[in-house]
């Protein structure tokens, strides 16, 4: 028996024609050279609908790619909710990668135009030539523009002269909304490629109590890059339920946010922990703060304590851009013992709502939810990819196990959903037959009052095949422990034999474009050290 | 371009699978004559579960519909929960209807078995020969079984003899999951159909900070019956959310519920107005209460200045059966200023993430939303119907409108996305050609210190073709105000030529089976008067 219900595509038209209704009161501010500037919500969605006649102009087939190369401002969002609604895909280009990879990821994109902000035109002139788009659209921004686009149409000319607005495609569920590169630590980044129903069901969940609780009263800064997976999802999500937006532009020092949370009366921002860490230490009045998400990389214990001192409630998750990137989450409130084993930077919360996990073992079984077990996390859901963007990609077959996700991290999961990480299954130390935990070490020397970050490998060992070694930053201003110190510390906090082979103090730890430890950098350095 | 994400129905499966993983640690607590009865969300879920197996034992067919006749309990949240999963459609059938409405509805429904509370089968037995179904499973509560139902299969001996599971039917998203009728006041009420897609994001929709903002960390107390378009939703938000489930069974005075609030640490109550008049009254404990959730017909301001006064957050909204029922919410806080415009009865908030309203005139053209234009409301949206179940149902051309539900609600809306409703489109009363919404006479008759309640109708009038006239009722142990008071009070509220021809002291309203003023019972008193 079939239910008789409306037909109903799910697609970033409805986040679009929302932004637009329940949006007319709320801004869009974004941070730019000539001060900031301010349009409500249905003004910025105006503006999208109208992309799909700049589109026609260029044009851009259905389904044909548009990249973008650009700080987080409304015009990024724009292109972010336009460019889908008007049937063809958005790809944010990390204005952070190395010219060989920005060409790499256009080429293999198959972009077929590119919207630069003027501000980033200098940083693509040398790649001009080699660019493989047809267009290049410039977005004014207050700077200048570089001579070897100043040939090029403007956004704003182009957006001008399209009126009334043209639909020609109207997209479906399952049509392809954006692509986002992974940041492969190995070999080239992976295009992921989301569909509109799958990008509409992340929003939905982004709002949900237990997820990221976005809100109509809130005020939310993105500080997170839209070419990180579309800054988590978090312009969509202020879309749907129509918050304040607030957006950066590219000046994130702790200072400009800070003063940015003071005068837009800030309520909820999104950033990696190094970020916070700056942020928190900057004297702006940030008293209208009430949740930080964090995510991209373990928060320290000190950034914690920071957040728990202020009374705001820390969201961490764990997820990646395979899944959009939400999925699970954890809220530590003020009242949080941090010291609990519940709170440790290795417990990541519960699956958000949609997504399904499950646990499974070297053997291929599936494992129990008992707290102990450890095992490889797979996921599936709505917002879940179930291929890479490259039909050629060995990864199609090695990181999908009948219709999940191998996400590639070792975890356990206690009988109420709650997941700790254990490790990455490329991080994870196999010494002798068995693991050893790098998170969990990093954890513990971490914990070491005079220890800011520490980052743990295995290093190749005639004997044992793995064996653990370490590189530690002091904290500012203090003279790193001994390593016998350290080991002492260590001894009574994880089983002997896990004791790293060598602690070595650095200045700062190899990381990678989004922040994370660079382990195939470091364990070169530690190899050869 | 199609995007690469995973195949996954959205189905009651998902919401099962949730409450068995994220729901092993909140309690299911249903209270019956024996005291309450304790188990998690996963020995919840492992039952309805088994369900399947039941339903396959006693050979109903892929889609075959089964009613229940039930109190909120466990168990029958199981049957809201297995009965679809197992590909079945389950009928929630109002236990305070008439003989004549539930013989209609259950063959109407074409229910295959029904599923009844011992302490109901007492109600049913006078019915027992004239119920046009196959077999009655009598779940017991701790009362006894009337003798005409002493020869029925229990339900626990049915669940207990079904191990393991039997899965036959997969269920898909738009398969139908529940049946509701609607509380029509005129002629036969209509079926409702729900999808499974439609459950389940309408679940995860109730879970959003704007909406009904049910968490984990919230004590769930479902007062609103299951047989109401599934306790709005409620049990299915709380199964997924893994949100702690508070049932009342069939004690829903004041001084139960109160009790329930006090034991249980409840932070959530959904009930109609008439309910949490009465609990609020109660001397029990309540202050673990947050949030009061409101619906089914207007709250009166003495109910808001209560809530307000306890620091809690009344969250109330617009819906139907048609729109399972969510539409538009709106969350008054103890800021609130209650005086303000905002704040009035007829002012219902914001669509639901997912909802799409418009606004159509008389005419047939979209109105704009300026806070002026009035017209009728229709919505769209994921979880609206496109038709009732009865396919020669008239209601199925003139309720729908080229794919939007025509709610029958005369409303303006803000450029803002918020609604006040003016009134139904049916009980507005045409005056000399204009419009006099009754709603806002009873709003503004309700405003009286001594009026407690009242209920305007539309009376004929030879000349003018109809006239309001007004049923008051006093507030508790006070005189009602005299015809003249009550005019020179509206006098000032609102325009002249609207006030009402007589305004009658009453000691009661009448009501339909769901507590809505029963207006055609109330014009025929009136216009007999």
């Amino acid at each position: 028996m079939k239910a008789l219900m409306q037909e109903f595509p799910l697609t970033l038209e409805l986040v679009l024609e929302r932004c637009r209704s329940v949006g007319t009161r709320t801004e869009v501010v974004s941070v730019g050279p000539a001060g900031p500037d301010r349009r409500t919500w249905s003004e910025v969605g105006e503006r999208a609908v109208r992309i799909a006649g700049v589109l026609d102009a260029l044009g851009v087939a259905r389904g044909g790619r548009v990249a973008t190369f650009a700080w987080n401002s409304h015009r990024h969002v724009e292109l972010f909710l336009g460019v889908p609604a008007a049937g063809r895909v958005v790809h944010g280009v990390n204005v952070r990668l190395s010219d060989e990879e920005i060409l790499y990821q256009v080429r293999h994109a198959d972009d077929d135009v590119l919207f630069v902000d003027a501000s980033l035109t200098g940083r693509l002139a040398p790649l001009r030539d080699g660019l493989a788009v047809r267009d290049v659209v410039v977005m004014e921004d207050g700077s200048p523009v570089h001579p070897a686009f100043a040939r090029c149409p403007l956004y704003e000319d182009l957006l001008g002269s399209v009126c009334p607005p043209v639909r020609r495609f109207v997209p479906e569920p399952d049509d392809a909304a954006w692509i986002c590169y992974t940041s492969g630590t190995t070999g080239h980044p992976k295009g992921v490629v989301a569909s509109h129903q799958a990008a509409v069901l992340h929003s939905m969940s982004s709002m949900t109590v237990d997820s990221h609780a976005i809100s109509r009263q809130d005020v939310l800064l993105a500080i997170t890059p839209l070419f990180h997976v579309n800054a988590w999802g978090l312009p969509y999500t202020a879309a749907m339920a129509g918050t304040k937006l607030v957006l950066p532009g590219r000046e994130v020092s702790g200072a400009a946010l800070g003063a940015l949370i003071e005068s837009e009366r800030v309520t909820v921002a999104a950033a990696v922990p190094t970020v916070w860490i700056d942020l928190l230490a900057d004297g702006h009045d940030l008293s209208s703060l009430r949740r930080v998400l964090c995510g991209g990389a373990p928060a320290p214990r000190t950034l914690l304590d920071e957040v728990a001192r202020r009374g705001l409630v820390f969201c961490k998750g764990w997820g990646m851009t395979e899944m959009l990137p939400s999925g699970t989450m954890q809220h530590l409130t003020p009242d949080t013992d941090l010291d609990s084993p519940g709170a440790a930077v290795t417990m990541v919360g519960r699956p958000t709502p949609g997504v399904q996990l499950r646990l499974v073992g070297a053997e291929g079984a599936e494992l129990p939810w008992d707290g102990v077990a450890v095992g490889e996390l797979q996921s599936r859901g709505p917002w879940v990819v179930r291929a890479y963007l490259d039909p050629e990609d060995d990864s199609n077959t090695s990181r999908f196990d009948r219709g999940w996700l191998r996400t590639g991290d070792l975890a356990r999961i206690a009988p109420d959903g709650t997941v700790e990480l254990v490790d990455r299954t490329k991080d994870v130390i196999k010494s002798g037959g068995e693991w050893i935990s790098s998170l969990a070490l990093e954890q513990a020397l971490s914990a070491h009052p005079l220890v800011a970050e520490a980052a743990v490998v295995g290093v190749p060992d005639p004997y044992w095949g793995e064996r653990p070694a370490a590189a530690i930053v002091a904290t500012a201003g203090g003279t790193p422990p001994s390593t016998e110190e350290l080991l002492a510390w260590l001894g009574t906090r994880v089983p002997k034999w896990w004791l790293p082979e060598q602690i070595v103090p650095v200045r700062c730890l190899p990381r990678t474009g989004v922040g994370k430890y660079d382990k195939k950098v470091l364990r070169t350095q530690l190899a050869g050290a």
